[in-house]
């Protein structure tokens, strides 16, 4: 029988696993910061209908600039962007990936703090473009000065940043993306995925975009607007960086049906963000719980928690498994985190996590 | 104001524009090779019941492994083919971007024989791939010793061979196949988009798949299918190339809405491919006619036909958009390229053709 090792496989992706959460079949999955809220009934019925009228028209290619789904988003967006500032993939990692294929790529490099979103490096790795692992503090805290230091020690061509970061929960601080953006000789992407989550007083990189060509916030649908099954990732940028991905992008990479159903969604935007108070509000009662019981918890602008546990958190994690809790385990010693969902999975977390300790 | 030129793009990037047919307002639009037909109103029904039910659990991610698609994937290819042996994307485009991040990519190189698909060196464009430009006889020809020399002088890592060939139409003759597969030092994709409109007694390379894991067959739902918005592309090889792709595919590549969507339309398969035979007989009919007329005509195993005009063919082409009816120009000199439609668009291409000549 072939095996992979048979197959004459790239030699840096020899050896590896397909990126993903590991997936258990227990209740209350708190592992991949899904919105917990069902999509709403009307939505249901509005998304329904816009799909159904495209579907005797689906032997044609679709809209290959998606310029209606474009002009929605940058109407929900505001700051004044207009529709060619703004571009829209499947999800927010195929955003990412083409600004890589596009800034990046073979004989250059991009930077990320860790740890941050796991999928940053390895969109470096599919793109050919070499990952710099620059650091955060203890505490996971990321100062002006030492992302300032980092960055300029190392000219990468692309910075990609997330705010609030992944998997802290923590807003960047408006000081070092100013920092960054000050240092950085290239693109930088703020990764804003969960960024309707943030607490007040928090403030989007989309203010910053005006006289800075180079500065690229994407954005997701699937986390604070609960449409992770339609997968709709965008971003907002100088029209040139637009004009940019285009030239790698697919041709027809987003169908009719997403095109369609992202646009009855942000139609009846407030009924689908209607659930981000509520996934807040457990947020912060997770926060508050667990300082409460003496674990160290990360402040959170998302809608996940990383929490210090005691001992090996692979241990910590397998005995929330054996209760129905299926968190994630992001790799940091010490630490797991856990998905902000509806109050009973709140309850069963914090319920199950209390027997263990 | 920011232009292109002020990023820091790519430099092979530079000066290039967005891929894509260039598109007019007309009424006759016989050029990117889509299925004239619109989806039967019971496989709409199908499609938005399969869309809906899934509707208001959008807020959850998709199959990261898409199996139930692609269990249904693998029974319409038949040829024994289990679930672990097909992969599937956003279009073939996705599907052959993935084989060459996994296959190809920074410090390696692909071969195809021009004129083709004129994705293909894009793709390998996007991945930091080297492309090799590798040629076919007078005519399009491709012999079974001229492809196996090419091969043999550049040992690409991967082969691209589309099968029927585009823009020619003409079907790969299975000594050609062989002879590439005997010469090939590693993968050979087989590009099967138009499979399904062949002509009787031509073969599929899906015969060939057992015992051979670097062959690969990549097929699409957005031709004979008549589902290019749904945006479906497919491969089916050796299990461990399926293993070698899924390290490289970004996590939720493909939506729950796509992979309902497909399921639903595969379910009925039967009344989606009904259209086939009656875009085989315009083809055929367009094919004839024109050899008639003294036109030199590709032989066709596909939805199109590239037929020679007298003189300079972007002119040709521009009357022919004058005329309301618009035909693809490949960048052949004296070729230009026509889509099989509906008996009307075929009546109105070849009535502006006739005025024309």
């Amino acid at each position: 029988m072939t095996g992979l090792a048979d197959l004459p496989l790239r030699e840096e992706l020899r050896g590896r696993s397909p990126y993903g959460a590991p997936q258990r079949d227990v209740a209350v999955r708190l592992n991949t910061n899904e919105n917990a809220h069902p999509v709403p009934a009307e939505v249901v019925d509005a998304v329904a209908e816009a799909v159904r009228a495209e579907l005797a028209g689906l032997n044609r290619y679709p809209d290959r600039d998606a310029v209606a789904l474009r002009a929605a988003l940058a109407d929900y967006l505001g700051h004044g962007l207009g529709v060619d500032q703004v571009w829209a993939a499947n999800g927010s990692n195929e955003v990412q990936q083409q600004l890589l294929q596009a800034f990046a790529g073979p004989g250059r490099a991009a930077l990320g703090f860790g740890p941050a979103y796991s999928m940053h490096p390895l969109l470096a790795l599919g793109t050919g473009t070499r990952w710099i692992g620059a650091t955060r503090g203890a505490d996971f805290d990321l100062t002006p000065a030492h992302a300032a230091a980092q960055v300029a020690a190392h000219r990468p061509d692309v910075v990609l940043v997330c705010a609030p970061n992944n998997p802290t929960g923590t807003a960047l601080a408006p000081a070092t993306l100013a920092a960054i953006l000050d240092a950085a000789p290239g693109i930088v992407v703020v990764d804003e995925a969960y960024a309707e989550f943030a607490r007040a007083g928090q403030r989007s990189a989309l203010e910053l975009l005006p006289g800075r060509p180079r500065l690229v916030v994407t954005r997701t649908m699937s986390k604070a607007f609960g449409f992770a099954g339609g997968r709709l990732g965008y971003l907002a940028a100088d029209a040139a960086v637009v004009e940019a991905v285009q030239l790698v992008r697919l041709p027809y990479h987003l169908s009719t049906l997403t095109q369609a159903a992202g646009r009855a969604a942000l139609a009846h935007r407030a009924a689908l963000l209607g659930t981000v108070e509520a996934v807040k509000e457990q947020r912060d009662r997770i926060v508050a719980t667990l300082r409460r019981r003496g674990h160290p918890v990360a402040d959170s602008d998302a809608n996940f928690v990383l929490f210090g546990v005691a001992g090996d958190q692979a241990r910590v994690w397998e005995r929330l498994v054996a209760r129905g809790v299926l968190v994630r385990d992001v790799g940091l010693a010490g630490w797991l985190r856990v998905t902000a969902g509806t109050p009973a999975e709140t309850d069963a977390f914090l319920g199950a996590l209390e027997e263990i300790a």
